[in-house]
């Protein structure tokens, strides 16, 4: 838990979202498989607040990502959300939106790795919610698609068009986002969109193997790393050079560093407190 | 038409360029081939003007550029240009050179995307207008060079050192512009600086292909994903993911997006209005 | 010589430095191999130091990076760095992560190109200070490790995460950082992390040659073209093309652009001046 606790109670149940937490790993599963974990509001408002829940507790280490069934996560509900926004007013409209956005920052701004493991279909918001996660694992039968412009909308949606160039360059990232072409595996994997292609069927017990490894490695100092590559991304580079003097300065002065030494010294592996 | 017409002329005639429309594509042909398509000022100073034109007028929806002859263009002549700057003073030769950069800002702001379409030679001046295309569509005979340390220049020319290291990341972007070599399409496709690879002789109609697609699209949210594309380079994440929003609440009011859900509901392709 | 020296003499003795000059070119080797050249505080401070003096010197057009014996740098000494700096206070921290990190923007910033000529490993520091070059020539033996999460300490170090995205993408990156495993050469060139791969025990041979080449090329725009790469990465679309036309106006008023055209005329190699 943080140090710093409010009053806001922990959320026991959520919708179309499966969460389970186990020794610091924590895994949401898309759970809606019989319409391809399509999103509703529902499931966006919960992803929001759930990540800011998992960041408040000290807890969580590691976040996978995952779909059940057929598919990752086919994206925004044809009939759910489309049909529902036509009716919305220009305020609504900007507040679904707003909160779309809000779970791709969530998910850059949370102090622990995101894996998402992709098989089938990540499409539309689906895409988006896996190019936010710091990892990507999919296996051969995962198809990426940035469907947006196929329904009359920009294809910079909920950070796309920030995310997108900086993983795989303008060149590829404007065909991506222009076209709404489905991207394969192996096309996925040639242009770095993908940090690992994993053997059919195993992009989920990969992603949680890579979720082990992490949550029982040096907690803070992955964060850490986490919070500078995301903002430095904005950043020039001697203000970047003095952020990471003044964050290797705090973690020198931190227990897993001292840790490391006495490991070291003592040839035995590190026992990491994320302190 | 811009429905904020100025008193400005539409022009006919263009100097070295030859200017064709298609219901909604543009083609602009370097139209110089005994020279390679070499440009001089007067072509220079029309790209700029063209693409202001092209931009009020609103019946473009995509451009396609290409090279008459041999390849694509040659770059700045050195008998028209190279010796006529060294007759120039210091203002001329900054009037020259920020209309040249003003030809890159015109392909990267202007409202519609536009696709290169390369075969042989696109050097000096000639690559960094393909380099500022949306697409870059190439067949095997194309040579991408980035000459300008070879006559004592800057290779960071027109927004080059901007947008190659965007395109191909850092490491690629410094090779090619201090070293001037040239690059294939084997290796452009390897490091990301081309979207496509056609087949020999194909460029040109893969070209227009895909400038068809892109025109009988939804134009407007096509404009702004490209929009978009070129303003988040330079902004943050969290900025952006705003703009994001703004920018989605706004199409989601407009026509394309309800006429989507009603060809969806009704199981026919929808018909973009560009609204 | 700068046209503007002030008094600080020339330093002849460097530690655990190997400095040769040769007509033009600079070569800095790791010279302690019994340790897999891992770097010392004086090796830091001596880095730093001599890439000011020699970024003085205007006799130096290119510089080499190397490494002795079985690999080119593993990184900071865990004895004589790790060790000493858990008995350090916060400023002393501070202080010797700012060292590190004006090592690299030394590299970054000084007015000539930095080619690393990588075999075996280079690992953590070593690894951000190849990194940090504008070149990347590797031998098949070469590894790349980011290995600070394995001591405890932040994935960005010295400027990783601000560099390492720009040169691979994000998607690379994070990985890289995060979990600090090793990229052999074959990956490094797939990701872009390498300019040249060259052939077994080639890459001094290979980086001796690019820098030789380098060192005899027009020198100025060289400089101005790895300044404009280095600064644009941290400028907006429409400020950079702004700097570029003013650095072309001014090369383009300077001797070697003159001297192309003149050799061209005349059919014969340009003799640069670096003016």
């Amino acid at each position: 838990m943080s140090p710093f606790p409010s009053s806001a109670l922990r959320t026991e149940d959520w919708h179309h979202l499966r969460v389970t937490r186990d020794d610091g790993v924590a895994t949401v599963t898309f759970a809606r498989p019989e319409k391809l974990n399509a999103l509703t509001f529902g499931a966006y408002a919960d992803l929001r607040d759930l990540l800011a829940e998992l960041s408040r507790e000290r807890s969580v280490r590691a976040l996978v990502l995952s779909g059940e069934g057929r598919g990752f996560c086919s994206g925004g509900d044809v009939d759910d959300i489309i049909g529902a926004t036509l009716a919305m007013d220009t305020a609504q409209l900007l507040d679904f939106n707003r909160m779309t956005g809000q779970v791709v920052r969530a998910l850059r701004e949370c102090p622990f790795p995101v894996i998402a493991a992709v098989h089938g279909v990540a499409a539309g918001a689906g895409a988006v919610l896996a190019l936010a996660a710091d990892f990507r694992i999919a296996d051969p039968t995962a198809r990426f698609a940035f469907l947006f412009t196929r329904v009359g909308l920009s294809g910079g949606d909920m950070g796309a068009a920030y995310l997108l160039p900086r993983v795989v360059g303008l060149g590829h990232a404007t065909r991506l986002l222009m076209l709404g072409d489905p991207v394969n595996a192996p096309e996925a994997e040639r242009i770095g969109l993908i940090s690992e292609l994993a053997e059919e069927g195993q992009a989920g017990e990969r992603a949680a193997a890579l979720a082990r490894r992490l949550a029982d490695g040096p907690a803070l100092a992955l964060a850490q790393t986490k919070a500078l590559l995301t903002a430095e991304l904005d950043m020039p580079l001697a203000a970047s050079v003095e952020m990471d003097a003044a964050t290797q300065a705090l973690l020198m002065n931190g227990e897993d560093y001292a840790e490391f030494h006495a490991a070291f010294a003592e040839k035995r592996t590190p026992k990491w407190q994320g302190r």
